[in-house]
């Protein structure tokens, strides 16, 4: 299909930080975006064709969107699957990934309970309705382990440790709701992977470290800092994982690494926050890779350019308040070689909102040495301490 | 100065492809443009907060964007100085690079004399008024030379070789009016050095080699193809340039290469298309540089990343034809490992228009052995080759 202007339109439900980033990829591919975001002016909005204004489950602005656009995709799974195939149903515009994956993987248990049939390792879970169930299942999972919410949860919201038997009842109630239970996993580190489905192909990019604090992922590190068979085992693990789903697109999966085990934690259908090094690390970023996916173009490659570690900025506020966002010390990052400052345009910051993030690249010459993994730790290593100098003078203010 | 959104706008005389890759660049600095051209959704468009419509030099339209922006900058020579001055005088709007810089700029023959008063090497040139000034000219500086005129010419337009003397009433009819006219330079090859000036920096992003036909940039190769020496005498040239500069921004400065010496081409007090590769081939792009010194953020690394060349995408319609802009065989590049597709979003094609571009980048390891320049020399040459076979199959159809 020859390439033009106006080309190929992709409307995209959510307008956050990830839509942000898909507009800033779009523009190079001569692809146009259309987003939809309850919040006017939302983070996207500068860097995309236009917006439209409507909550993300709300029919009639998907239906507008199916309208203008040529393919449908999502940056957030509060996106409705009904009405995303509703829409495409009425406006023949398809959907990527597939209305039936996104609903499954909203449900923690049957997004579980799908993996485990197609035999990808996952922690041991049970599925819970009442502080009884909760209770007889952690007879058998043993304390300490992780309720979760089937559905709605994330940045850690909906997910509750339970350490001991008295704490069953309060967890179950500060849900309340459709639950599962999962055993807690001791693992060592946690690794996440991109993996994408094109038009035909299927890839992954390098397996990346995750670091969290209180379930909200702070920093990456890549390569991670493990061994190359425990990075060759989790690419292959998202490789089964990406046979389970349905249409094109990129899919951020978090897994543990558990003695040398590989476990699946959880999976979102898009572009994710463990991914946004690929930006300056790798020759195509998880945002060009979307839109050539869900386009239907071919994928670019998956390949590392460097060594790169990445730090959110998390809105540092007392708890409870909501301050137009001011963040204080950027010069301290743009003055830092090889970091690059990536700012969501969120008007207001409370407290552990994402608010942007810092990548820093390392010497393309350390890769060249770093075939059995070991020069990769080390710069890993170093690279982290530099971003977190690099950011550390960071914070918003009144 | 704390980073916050709205932030920093800045005011874009020019949303051609170079406000495009500006606007692309904004974003994640939280700046936001505002482009003016007088063409309704033009390039930029898509890629920044708004555009006005109206003409490069008309005073209102430049008045618009002054009341909307932080700072005013241009992406294009035919900004008029004098405006920008009286609307920066009026708005208290900072205009970057200088108004002053841009006239001089303007004028090749201002231009020369004010370098070579600054002891940068240049062609030896004259100013001619009439086809009798060109042949006393000619008989100084002999035969063949280039007759420039003053003002307006870009891609070669308003260039005229003058091969004898026979030539000399028909060259000067074409200009008709005033002119200089200059020494033909006997080079061996085209460099060119993107440099900088930011809130009291100066610094120069590593040379690239230049690849014209009938005038026009059609390749980029970075590192030049040359000796270490000549390539840091051509940083040193552009250092000297960059010190004749008024005002913050990058200027694209334009070199012959000839018997191992500099002198100096051309300048441009903006982004150009022979830096184009550093979006992808540089830790910090000549976009997101002029950004941080137009609104005097500290600049970022002029370091590059790995070899890097780049091809133009050039309308090869029929001359004197327009077309709606149609390219076939993009696919070749996508496919095509660390090669990036750089759309220009222009809805019609005409001969040698520069509709976008492609980059590709090398191996990072090459670099790390290519402290002598023989390395880099070698992989800039397959990769030279890697490009034309990727974009060979590129055309425009009907």
């Amino acid at each position: 299909m020859p390439l033009e202007t106006p080309g190929t339109t992709v409307g995209v439900v959510g307008g956050g930080q990830l839509g942000r980033m898909l507009g800033e990829a779009a523009t190079p591919l001569g692809i146009d975006l259309v987003v939809s975001d309850p919040t006017p002016d939302a983070p996207a909005a500068p860097a995309v064709r236009d917006q439209v204004v409507g909550d993300f489950d709300d029919e009639a602005t998907i239906r507008e969107l199916g309208e203008r656009a040529d393919v449908l995709t999502y940056e957030i799974e509060l996106a409705d699957p009904d009405a995303l195939e509703r829409v495409s149903e009425a406006t023949g515009t398809p959907v990527h990934p597939a209305p039936e994956t996104l609903r499954t993987i909203q449900d923690k248990l049957v997004q579980k309970r799908r993996l485990q049939e197609a035999g990808v390792p996952v922690p041991d879970f049970q599925q819970v309705d009442s502080a009884e169930d909760l209770r007889a299942a952690l007879e058998e999972l043993g304390y300490p382990a992780m309720l979760k919410a089937r559905e709605g949860g994330y940045d850690g919201r909906g997910n509750v440790p339970v350490e001991s038997p008295e704490e069953v009842d309060e967890a179950f109630a500060a849900i309340d709701g459709p639950a599962m239970v999962e055993a807690f996993v001791d693992f060592e580190r946690e690794l996440a992977v991109m993996g994408c489905l094109g038009d035909g192909e299927r890839d992954t990019f390098p397996v990346t470290e995750t670091i969290h604090e209180a379930e909200i992922l702070r920093e990456t590190v890549s390569p991670a800092r493990t061994t190359p068979e425990v990075r060759e085992r989790a690419r292959e693990v998202v490789r089964d994982v990406l046979d389970v789903m349905d249409g094109r697109g990129v899919f951020g999966v978090e897994l543990f690494e558990a003695d040398g085990e590989i476990l699946l934690n959880e999976i979102a259908p898009r572009p994710h926050n463990s991914g946004h090094w690929t930006i300056e690390g790798c020759h195509t970023s998880q945002f060009e890779q979307h839109l050539r996916a869900v386009t239907g173009l071919p994928l670019g490659t998956t390949e590392r350019r460097a060594p790169t570690v990445s730090k959110n900025i998390l809105g540092d506020v007392p708890d409870g308040e909501r301050w137009r966002a001011r963040l204080d010390g950027v010069e301290s990052v743009l003055a830092r070689d090889r970091a690059a400052l990536h700012w969501y345009g969120k008007r207001e910051v409370y407290r552990l909102r994402k608010m942007g993030h810092v990548t820093l690249v390392g010497d393309g010459e350390t890769v060249g040495g770093a075939a059995d993994g070991t020069v990769g730790e080390s710069a890993g290593e170093a690279l982290l301490e530099e971003v977190r100098d690099a950011t550390e003078p960071l914070t918003f203010v009144e």
